[in-house]
Parts: structure tokens; C-alpha cells; sequence
């Protein structure tokens, strides 16, 4: 009997190298099933798909069609894996990495796209973490500090060259050609919902925290014509209203439903941010309680119902999160694309036929050699700056640092004290947020590090405080099918829907007060060195980053 | 008919790994033969042969017999390599690395091959890179500073823990059985000579650089006590009569004859260190003329006529190289051991298939990589301290390090940052002798990381000068052999008969205009990181090694 089928929404979790959906049942979240896609393209930061010009150090791009891929692969499996009827989802919601943005024409075409536009770099989506734009953040934090905006204590003083305003100042700057033809610059987040429903919406999480939305307004066109005259006019590529989170954004079109084994008609809840509709998936709505998404970069994500200036967070957005309270979001730039780097570039051919041998991964093995030793022992200090720092710091002009290196210095010692770096950037945000009288009273985790358990152990030494797990292995997409139960009205609000669809693990890690004294002397030289390379103690970093610029340009 | 063979010595050049022997005419030094061997216990730093306690960290000891068996092994083999007659050898000399130094009783025994020793790790000889007598070290200092010792400034003001009193009072201190059986505390350099010659003898050379002997005299008892009441009378097991470089030490027993395939009752010349006999190869014995040795780690040695302070000079010894001049000996605790860390640690699977593939080594491999990029491009820069500091800090609880890595750093990457470190750490050894009034006006290299082309390309364009290289490919043992023609009575001084038997080639390499300055602006940067970690801006790496230690002893 069909009234027996329990209602179901779909989550749509756009990521950095893939997407996923996910199906469950409004009433209790349980997961019914799920389906993962890999982007064909992946990041693009060495050369376009069908050629054009080499791309420059710190470019980072996506390609368009990757992402609709996922709606007509990822979909129509995860809900075949699910075994439920069309009939049953009731609802659809998706998130997106951000800030990730696109040039767009005025009915939603990408203009890389466009057949004469296709060898133009600056025609594509700009990904997360596209670093090239940093002077031109610089620019914007100096001429907002200079005229004394507002808005820029919202985001810890600094805006990041990640966002929408810093890109598209770029964009202009490198490429006013395409620039111009750029009739609306639009979050991925939104340009996804748009091909869902076949309707421009705007959420109110990306513009607040990436499109500097703040008390209703954005930088207004004196501000902006004093960055460049050619970009007075830019807001009008963003005007649109906003959409609360929860809210529906329109139904799905019979094409997006064709293309994805939905019904027709059902409500498409408005674009998210992964990390921020995750909080919904771990039950961490309540204020104090800290969410961490940890995967190639990691992002905090806070509620309070204290506004308060905290240096170097991301962004404050009321309402951003849940309405109702502060929405805070920190983060660090890099964490498993560090682990990452250091498992394809500083691991021996022994290594890689030992973990085949095993039956593991390289990053399993190193773990468990790095796992032995105790603290300290391997005489080791990093700086997890490899893709710069976003907070305390927001520079992307830093780099990674590693000092105490010997001759007995072994891979896995490298590993592991990339892997204590990340904790302790954890502890640098954790304790901003403290500092500005913003408390922290619970942390939980969430991301593909997760599984890590060396990993989430550390963090809790490192922190000195239990440390929360979510009990789901889709914590993105959970939480995006949480949103769309909510559009769908099967939840009065995110955070009914939350207690009644999220799923978290309390105190899944606890501090051994051994290591936590250990890591605390090490944590005292982490800082010292922070504030030296971080706070202009010594700015070697940004005369390499600028040696490199000129040497690669030459 | 004999009468035509022309005459031949043999020198011999123990190494880190392996000992070598060569024969060369004493009238033109042509290499006739050579021959290797390798020890078979290499660095024992882990454990010992026998078993025993592991080894702490920056322990480095090796084995007597390894070096005897290059006596039986290398010495024939070269012998017949060359073609010579037995009774064409006039004479042999040898050189060792140094501060290589042993334990042994009043007959020569090695204390490590007493039955009972055997598993004491003390009893064995420490390695030069033996780096555990750094707190003995530090404590020597302090006390001569404190104590105003004229001898400290002909060590730069530092004397290093490498050498014969800060390694006897770790000794002394650590296992004070095996301190009071030994009766001589005894240099390697010295020791092979007396295996070869049945009769203890000492070096000028090696008693001045590393045996604190100066104008004369070692430091008193009122001296020694004050650093601990046993070590009063420890110079008792140093004293003997030293002689001159060039000299005979003795005749060549039957026993050593039998075991080399040399003719009984030749002469064999006084031990010798293998960097400073190289000068004589190199015909680089004028004054100003720099040679540096570049290995594992390098050797700089500069002859002058001028005494003056060099801070953080090894030494300076009158009469220490060529008889007539200050000899000055300066150096790079770590540079082709870094490479060789790089190419075990920090090189992919692929790069190893690649490197095979191409029938190269890993080395050759990353340096074609590196090579391509112009300078800067990396965006990185390196501390070249992963085995301390040895000129112009002098200090070995200094490390490595990394900075301006990013996500896209490679591992050719890495590997040309280290290489560029090294000739960062040599200019500023040139330079703390230009600025101290002992002019460099040639600059010689010798050592196996000539054959690295691009290297060497590398130092010219830092340098800012042309670098000549030895034209011989077994520089210390040509040194050697020419040191045994002195001893023969072949030539009437070393300067003589290094002008008749040593090989240089003249401005092998040019810095290029366009490189050198762009090299001249990371200097600078060096030179700043430099100073911030080793001139105590901070003591990251002192705590870092002291957690370590601690970690590791707990």
C-alpha cells in the first residue's frame, strides 16, 4: 500500500571533487540510501577542458557540466539504492562548496559555455579555494579599513580573496571583456537551485557570508568605484531577494525532473553552504556549540546569540545558520588536501608497496606509524598553511612551514605533525572565538576526516574538551534533505527538523590529560611561530609567494 | 726492466661508508688504479652489531674492523687495478673523517673489541656526526667563556660537540667504567696509522682542529676539573709527541704488509683529516684559496698568513694544513646527507618507476626536474640544518627547515630548495671570513657532488664567483698519496709535490648575471631565517629537540 511508504526527501551535497545524494525519511532521518559522482573535470587549475592558456599559480577552476552530472547520475541511483517510489520524496535540497561563483548569462548559461568563450579562464566557475584574487582582497580590506566600513568587523576585519566581491574584481581587472557579458555573477550554491527550478533565487547564507550582505545592504557603488571605476555598477549582478534558509525556492521543473527520476513539482529548498547546513545533520544548532567540518579544508561553523567583533572569523550573519540567532563561520583552508599533499608527494615507493601489501591506504599507514610514538618524539613543528590561512589570519598568501627536520626525520613524523598543525589552527579559532566572548560550550565533528580516528583523538588532546561526532557518514546531504523536509512543511522549523532527522555521537573522544599537557608546550610554540610568519614578525612568506609570482610571469 | 717502472704511492681515504685506496705516479700523480670498499656496518646508529641498549637519537658510532678490511680489500684490489709491482710503492698515506675518535687501551685495541665491551655502546668509536655531546659541548663553552680560555676564539668562539673533549666527557659522564679503561682517547686518523705502523703516533692536524691543542699546549687540569673532578687528568690520555703533516710516522710492519700487498719497512706518513689532506689535490694551498669538500656533509678549509677571529670558524691552526700558514677549517654539518634524506624520504612511487625507467638515479631525476624552473619559482626556502650547524652557529641542536610550501609544491621542488640552502650556507661561511679580514680570492671544489653539473652551476650563480673543481675523482686519497711521496722523500714539501701531483680545472663554472642576482634577493631571505633561528630571535628548534629528547627517554 502506497500510505504505508514512508515520506522521503533528497539531499544534494555539491563537493570539491564530487557530489552525493542521499535519501531519507522525514520522519527520523534514517539514511535509505545513497549515491556518490565524481566530478570528470575535478579541479581545473592547470589547463581548460578544450585548451586555452596555462593557468597561473593559485587558479582553481570548475566545470558546469560536472555538476549537472551529479543530478542525472548521483540521483536517479541514490534513490534506486534507496528502493523507494518517486511518489515518496516529498522534497529536494541541495548545498554547494562556497564561495564557489560563476559568470552567468541573464537566463542562467554559464559563459564558459558560450563556444567563443570556451578557452577563456576567466569564463568558468572560480572553486573555494581559487587564491589567485588576493590583491585584490588586499585592495578591498585596505579601501573598507581606510573609509571605515562597517561591514568589515562582520567578517573579523579581513574579507577573503575567496569571495564573491574579491573574484569578480579579478575578473574585471584580468578579463573586462568577459566581465561585461557577465550579466549575473551568481554563487554556485544558487546557480544549481536555478537548474533545479528553472528560477534565479538567492540565498541568504552565501550573501551573507560571502557576498558581504550585512543589515539588509551591500558595499554601496562609492565604495566599489573606489576599487575600480569600471565595477561601481557590480552589485547589480547580485540584486535579487533573498531567500531565508528552510524556505522553498520554487518546484522542480519537469526537465530537472526528467533528468533526475523526481516528480515534477515538489519543493526545491533554497541554495546552502555544505559546511553550514551540516549543523542541522549533527544536531549543533544550539548556541556554543561548534560545528567542524573537516575534509580538504575545514570550516567551523557557531551559533550565538552574541553579535560580538571576533578577529579573523569568516563571518557573523544573523540568521545565517537558523533563524533567530548569529550565525558565526571560521575556518582553515587546508587540512586533508594537506594530509594529501604529504601522502602523494613525501611517501616513499617502500611505503606505497607496504600499504598495498596491507591491504590499506597510504594515509592509513602512515597513521599507524605515526601512531606509536609519543608526543614530541618525533621533534617536529608545522604550519598549516599550505593553502593559506583563512582564519585567524585570512592571508592566502602564507604558506606551510615545517621546522625541526633531521636526517632521521621518517615520512610518517612529517605526517603527523601536519596532522597536529590542523589541530592547533583548530585551537587557535577556538580560542578567538573565547577571547571575544563568544563561548564555546560543546565541539563536534563532522567530514571525511572522521574516519580517522588517530586523527579525532588528537584533536580532542589537542583541544583539551571532548569532542562530539556526528553519527552519519552523509553530514552534508543529511542536512541539505533536513532543509528539504522543512520547504516541504514536514518540520515547522530547521531546528524541530534537526532534533528530529539528526544524528550525533556526544563525547566520542575525551582527552588524555598526558597528551594534553604534552601538546599544550608544543601548542606555545605553534602560536609563536604563528604570530611570527602570521602577524608581520617576519613576512618571508608573502616576498616568496611574490618571488614565485614574478619568477612563473617571467 | 724494473728500473723503468716509475715510482707509485698509495693513499687511502676512509669515508662515512666505504674506504678507498688509489695509486698514482709520485711524478705527475697520474691515477694508475683505485679500489672500494664498503663497510659492512656503515653508521650504526640504531644498534649495535652485538645487540645492546638502542641507541638514543644522534648517536653515530662505527666499527674498527670495517676500516681494517678496507686495508685487506682495497688496497691489493687497487694494487692490481693499477698494474703496479709491489716494490714500485715508495710510500702510503691515509686520511680519515674526522672527528672520528676511539676508545682504546694502551696497545691500540679498540675498547669495543674487549669481550666484555662488547655491547656498551661508549666502547665504541663515535662517528663525526656523532651529535649526543651537545650539553657537553655547551657546557665547555660556557665554561671558557666564563673562564676567559685565549684558545676558544681559534675555535670562532665555539668548540663543537663533534670533537675529541665534548664526546670523551659524554663518555666520561654516561659510562664512567668504560671512561677509566680507556687509555687512549685516540683520533681514527691516528689509529689506522697505527695499525699500519705497530706505533702509536699523533697528527698536528687533527690535535689541533679537534683536540683543542693550540701554541702548543691543551687545556689545563684547573680547566678539565671544573667541568667535572674525573675529567682533570683526561689530556694524560692524549699526550704524545705530534708531527708535522708531510712526515713519516713510521715504517710499515710485516703484518700490515702481508695484509695490504705493500712491501714491508716503507714509509707511511702522518694520519691526516680527509678534507685537509684534499687541499693538496686541488692544489689549492695558497693563501685565500677556499677548498671546500662537498659530501655527505662539507669541508671548507683556506689557508692565510693572517690570524684573525673568524666567528664561528671551526678552527685555526698553525701549520694545520701546509706547514708555513694559518690553517682555516670551516664547514656545512649536513649537505649531500640532506639530498640523500630528500631523494629516501620525499620521492614518490612514480618518480622511483620514472627514475628506473630512465636508468637514472632519483637524484638525477630530480635535479633534471628542478633544473627547468627559473629561480624563485618554487616559491620555497630552506634551512640547511638537518644535521645542525657546524659554520658559522656551531650548534647541533639546530634543524632543518621548510617554508612557502603549498599544495602544489613538488618533490623536485623540495629538492632544489635544499640544494640552494647548501650554497646559501656557504656564502655565508665566505662571507664570515671576508668580514673578518681573511680573504677569499679562489674558491675550489672538490667531493662527490661534483658530479652534480647543475649543483655546481648552482654555487657559482650564489657565490657571485667563478668555482673551479679538483680534476681528480679521488680527491683525499690523491691528497693522501701525496702526503706519502712527502713521507717518501719523493718531493722536498707538500706545496712542492701538490704542484707537481695535484689536479684543478680553473673556472669550471660562471655565475650567470640574470641568476645570481635573482639568488642575491633569497639570500637575503636566508640570511634573515638564519639569524631569526639560529641567533636566538627563536629557540624553536632548542625546545623542539629537548621535547624530543624527553619524549623519546621516557
Amino acid at each position: 500500500m502506497i500510505t504505508d511508504l514512508p515520506a522521503v526527501t533528497v539531499g544534494i551535497d555539491f563537493g570539491t571533487l564530487s557530489g552525493r545524494a542521499v535519501v531519507v525519511t522525514v520522519a527520523d532521518g534514517t539514511e535509505l540510501g545513497s549515491a556518490v559522482h565524481e566530478y570528470r573535470h575535478g579541479v581545473v587549475d592547470a589547463e581548460l577542458p578544450d585548451g586555452g592558456p596555462k593557468l597561473p599559480p593559485d587558479w582553481a577552476l570548475q566545470v558546469p557540466q560536472d555538476w549537472r552530472d551529479v543530478l542525472r547520475h548521483a540521483v536517479p541511483e541514490a534513490l534506486a539504492a534507496a528502493g523507494v517510489r518517486p511518489e515518496q520524496v516529498i522534497g529536494v535540497g541541495t548545498d554547494f562548496t562556497a564561495c564557489t561563483v560563476l559568470p552567468v548569462t541573464a537566463d542562467g548559461t554559464p559563459l564558459c559555455e558560450l563556444p567563443a568563450l570556451r578557452r577563456r579562464p576567466h569564463a568558468y566557475p572560480k572553486l573555494w579555494r581559487h587564491h589567485a584574487a588576493q590583491p585584490q582582497a588586499d585592495r578591498i580590506n585596505r579601501h573598507a579599513a581606510r573609509e571605515g566600513r562597517p561591514w568589515l568587523a562582520r567578517y573579523g576585519g579581513r574579507i577573503s580573496s575567496e569571495w564573491e566581491y574579491a573574484k569578480a574584481l579579478q575578473l574585471l581587472e584580468e578579463d573586462p571583456e568577459v566581465y561585461a557579458l557577465t550579466e549575473r555573477w551568481i554563487e554556485a550554491a544558487d546557480w544549481i537551485v536555478w537548474e533545479l527550478t528553472g528560477a534565479e533565487s538567492r540565498n541568504l547564507c552565501t550573501a551573507g557570508y560571502k557576498g558581504i550582505h550585512q543589515d539588509g545592504r551591500r558595499p554601496d557603488a562609492d565604495f566599489l568605484a573606489g576599487l575600480d571605476p569600471g565595477f561601481a555598477g557590480f552589485t547589480a549582478k547580485l540584486d535579487h531577494p533573498l531567500s531565508p534558509l528552510g524556505a522553498p525556492a520554487g518546484a522542480l521543473t519537469a526537465r530537472a525532473a526528467a533528468a533526475t527520476g523526481l516528480p515534477p513539482g515538489i519543493p526545491v529548498a533554497v541554495g546552502n553552504v555544505d559546511a553550514h547546513v551540516t549543523s542541522a545533520a549533527a544536531r549543533a544548532l544550539d548556541p556554543g556549540h561548534l560545528l567542524a567540518i573537516m575534509g580538504t579544508s575545514t570550516c567551523h561553523i557557531l551559533n550565538s546569540d552574541v553579535l560580538a567583533d571576533v578577529p579573523g572569523m569568516c563571518g557573523v550573519v544573523r540568521d545565517g545558520v537558523v533563524p533567530g540567532l548569529w550565525g558565526y563561520e571560521a575556518g582553515q583552508s587546508g587540512v586533508g588536501d594537506i594530509f594529501a599533499w604529504a601522502a602523494r608527494t613525501a611517501v616513499p615507493e617502500s611505503y606505497a608497496a607496504e600499504a598495498r601489501a596491507m591491504d590499506v591506504s597510504v594515509h592509513e599507514l602512515l597513521t599507524e606509524k605515526a601512531a606509536a610514538q609519543p608526543v614530541g618524539a618525533h621533534g617536529l613543528l608545522a604550519l598549516d598553511w599550505h593553502s593559506g590561512n583563512r582564519s585567524v589570519l585570512v592571508d592566502h598568501s602564507l604558506s606551510g612551514l615545517i621546522v625541526g627536520l633531521t636526517l632521521d626525520t621518517r615520512p610518517e613524523d612529517v605526517y603527523r605533525a601536519l596532522l597536529e598543525a590542523t589541530a592547533f589552527g583548530t585551537r587557535t579559532v577556538v580560542e578567538a572565538f573565547e577571547r571575544a566572548g563568544v563561548a564555546v560550550t560543546e565541539f563536534t565533528a563532522a567530514g571525511g576526516l572522521l574516519r580517522n580516528a588517530f586523527l579525532m583523538q588528537l584533536y580532542s588532546d589537542v583541544l583539551e574538551r571532548p569532542v562530539n561526532v556526528i553519527d552519519s557518514a552523509q553530514g552534508p546531504a543529511l542536512g541539505s534533505a533536513i532543509h528539504a523536509a522543512v520547504a516541504a512543511g514536514a518540520h515547522p522549523d530547521i531546528r524541530a527538523a534537526s532534533a528530529a532527522m539528526g544524528r550525533i555521537r556526544r563525547a566520542a573522544y575525551r582527552p588524555d590529560p598526558d597528551r594534553a599537557a604534552a601538546y599544550r608546550e608544543l601548542y606555545r610554540e605553534y602560536q609563536a611561530l604563528h604570530d611570527h610568519f602570521g602577524r608581520g614578525g617576519s613576512s618571508v612568506m608573502h616576498r616568496l609567494r611574490e618571488l614565485r609570482r614574478a619568477a612563473t610571469a617571467g
